[in-house]
């Protein structure tokens, strides 16, 4: 029989064990975090009915999307009726329309599953990938202080997956809107068609900003694309230059007004919430593509990274579900894109291939005393300590040798002098230290050495 | 806008947050107890190239494929090169054979993902479901031993799933080919044909079993079919029991003897495990429908419950790749359909909704207090206890109301007079209890009551 080559399609990424358990550390960390803030564990189905997923979105997006199709519906020639979620946030959506009356508002959920886009294949660029995602639901209303939380949630991430620093940027559109409107750029389409020229420019610099914007296609006068450019390069240093800085724009439209109030209130509360004023910064340029975006938008960014862009990004809705149900829905959310964060990181070598999750083999040296080795490894696990036992048999060279390929760190050895004498030798393959310890001591010995590692990360 | 009905597609098990906290328990228990035997994790990509999925496989399971295409390749109209995975076992192979080079064996690894099958929709028929597997792969060979090893595994992962007595009843296709043959029927298609219909016993009855192997289309003798009846209906009551069982089949051919050597080695090693004797059993009406198995074959039955069925199979296989591979590599391995295990353990009133995974509610009494409410509820979670604020306000019992019905059991009060005062009325929405703490000592309290919960389950 002909041999069919064992491979995957290109946009995924799968893992070695060692890597896997690195990635599900981070998994871990979030999760743990996310429930800390109170949100609740929800799962959706991958599959979902093309309609429901397709009402709102178009263009990109649309034809981004995977069909599913059974082998009896193919055969049939039908039309798809079911794809492939492309994120988590219309599935959350759909979710809270159906589920509404069984739902306790506000309703604060994280979801941590994979998402699919057929992009086109290209090195960085995922087709199957995890978002880990928290959102707050409102019934009607949702008060302006849950803006400020998300950030407290980000800190709190962030400095436990331990990345190095970071900054959590904000803006608020409400704000970035009134102060086009003042400029004469009243139109909401024409401000995205701005906006999506300023994003040029790091790229580009302030130049061909300018000259664009002055250009035919937009027309506007050099002193308001001067205060285009001065406005979105706007950064705070502190929590009280970010308030300078919001007053310093002046007076303006009730848009602008009310995006300053509701900024100056979230900033004020992300202080209160714990988070230390240089983990958080003013950035007037940060728009987020998505048009449903209303008030408070976040991104956040590694200090010492910049060229990763926005590991964690969000904002505030002000209606979730309108496609589904006419209750009125307004939230607030942020998505960590984690396989992408991954393979950033990875690349750019943050993050290394991790320990095992095996604390301890233990080794054969004689087939006789396999129910002794058994024995010990059942008392070891039922300690909550990883353990595996080397059944196969073979030279204890070789045992070491796989020990040490498969990153676990302490070797346990028992042969016929040990068993005598009562005692066990304990090899540390990471200090490459060898020590011996009373049979009855084992266990403790191994929880204290296994905490303390622990301790020290 | 017309609204688009909010629904999932049939054969989805789609929870409201405190079942899904129920359920992530089980997921918890599953693989903390995969991981201490020293399993490894890994993912695989949802997605995988038809022609690699599809390799083995035909007939039933071809049918229930789902097919996936990007919106690219449907426009095309290209036949689907891509399909989503219907086992963890077919993915397994292509892993293992795609990475052999970077993997140490034996290869232990676990994982946890969904599958998908284009299931009729049907009661209690999953299209998407999750499986939670381990495997133990061999390159070249792997000793009988790791067979022992597996129950060991189910043992303690059910112990702590807590879901009442069970039994791991085990059988070696070794066995059952050598007895089948010493009676004549030595064709394998034909002895899987007579142990399907002897798979109906338990339904149909002793007789209308009879009849059939009696009648034209197997055309066994009367003493044969009495034989095989009476072989598959051997059930032992201890570990002696099941060896004297073993013996009293008298000799036979090869692949016989073969078999009870095997099963003999396996069930005194389960003991060595340290499986108590009354968790698992001879049964030698096991067969597993799947062609791959090769020697022990196990099923796991809650003593109770019987109408379940198997909670957790799986078997030993004589070679995992060989459609992507030359490499020989046995493996032994077992599978716990856990959505459906869920859905039935719940249909049966054996799980219940579970309490929520925030521990406290800290109340919003005054909203000028709102900064001491933040610090408190920052210094809970530093202690790793989840704390959810109320940010909006609102009155006081409302505020005990959604902590009800969110199954929150701790609520804070702290209001100017206990602020004055510097102490926390907590309130014990499960025990309907109500103290008062100092300030200081909150944390330390609360904590001490959690872990006392956690311990009593």
């Amino acid at each position: 029989m002909a041999l069919t080559p064992a491979r995957t399609m290109p946009g995924v990424l799968e893992l070695l064990p060692l890597d896997q358990i690195a990635f599900q550390r981070m998994l871990d960390v979030i999760r743990r975090n996310y429930e800390r803030f109170g949100f609740l564990a929800v799962e959706t189905p991958v599959i979902e009915y093309a309609d429901v997923l397709l009402t709102k979105t178009g263009g990109e997006t649309e034809r981004q999307v995977y069909f599913v199709q059974s082998t009896g519906a193919l055969e049939q020639g039908e039309k798809p009726d079911l794809a492939l979620r492309f994120d988590l946030t219309v599935p959350l959506a759909r979710y809270v329309a159906e589920h509404e009356r069984d739902l306790n508002f506000p309703f604060r959920r994280y979801q941590m599953q994979k998402v699919y886009r057929g992009e086109r294949a290209q090195r960085g660029r995922f087709r199957e990938f995890y978002q880990c995602d928290i959102d707050v639901i409102g019934k009607d209303a949702l008060s302006v202080r849950y803006d400020a939380e998300i950030p407290a949630v980000i800190y709190s991430v962030f400095r436990e997956l331990d990345i190095g620093p970071f900054t959590i940027q904000l803006n608020n559109r409400k704000l970035m809107r009134g102060y086009f409107e003042s400029l004469g750029v009243v139109d909401g389409e024409q401000q995205m068609l701005v906006l999506r020229e300023v994003d040029k420019l790091d790229k580009r610099g302030a130049d061909y900003v300018r000259d664009t914007l002055t250009g035919d296609a937009f027309g506007l006068s050099a002193e308001v694309a001067a205060k285009i450019l001065a406005f979105v390069q706007v950064r705070s240093t502190s929590l009280q230059d970010a308030l300078d800085k919001l007053d310093a724009l002046g007076p303006g439209p009730e848009a602008l007004e009310q995006g300053r109030t509701e900024l100056k209130e979230v900033l004020g509360l992300i202080h209160a919430f714990g988070v230390p004023d240089t983990h958080y910064a003013l950035n007037l340029s940060i728009a987020r593509g998505l048009d449903y975006y209303t008030g408070t938008v976040y991104e956040t960014t590694l200090n010492d990274h910049p060229q990763i862009g926005s590991i964690c990004s969000g904002g505030r809705y002000e209606n979730l579900a309108g496609q589904y149900t006419k209750s009125h829905l307004p939230g607030v959310g942020i998505s960590i894109g984690l396989t992408r964060l991954y393979w950033q990181l990875r690349d750019a070598g943050l993050i290394d291939t991790a320990k095992s999750t095996v604390d301890v083999l233990v080794t054969q040296m004689n087939e006789a005393q396999l129910p002794a080795y058994l024995a010990l490894a059942g008392e070891l696990r039922g300690a909550g300590i990883a353990t595996e036992v080397v059944l196969e048999g073979g030279k204890l060279g070789k045992q070491f040798k796989y020990a040490d390929r498969a990153g676990i760190r302490f070797v346990v050895v028992l042969g016929e002098d040990e068993i005598a004498r009562g005692v066990v030798t304990v090899k540390d393959l990471r200090r490459e230290d060898q020590f011996e310890v009373a049979r009855s001591e084992l266990v403790k010995t191994l929880r204290v050495e296994l905490e303390q590692a622990a301790a020290m990360g």
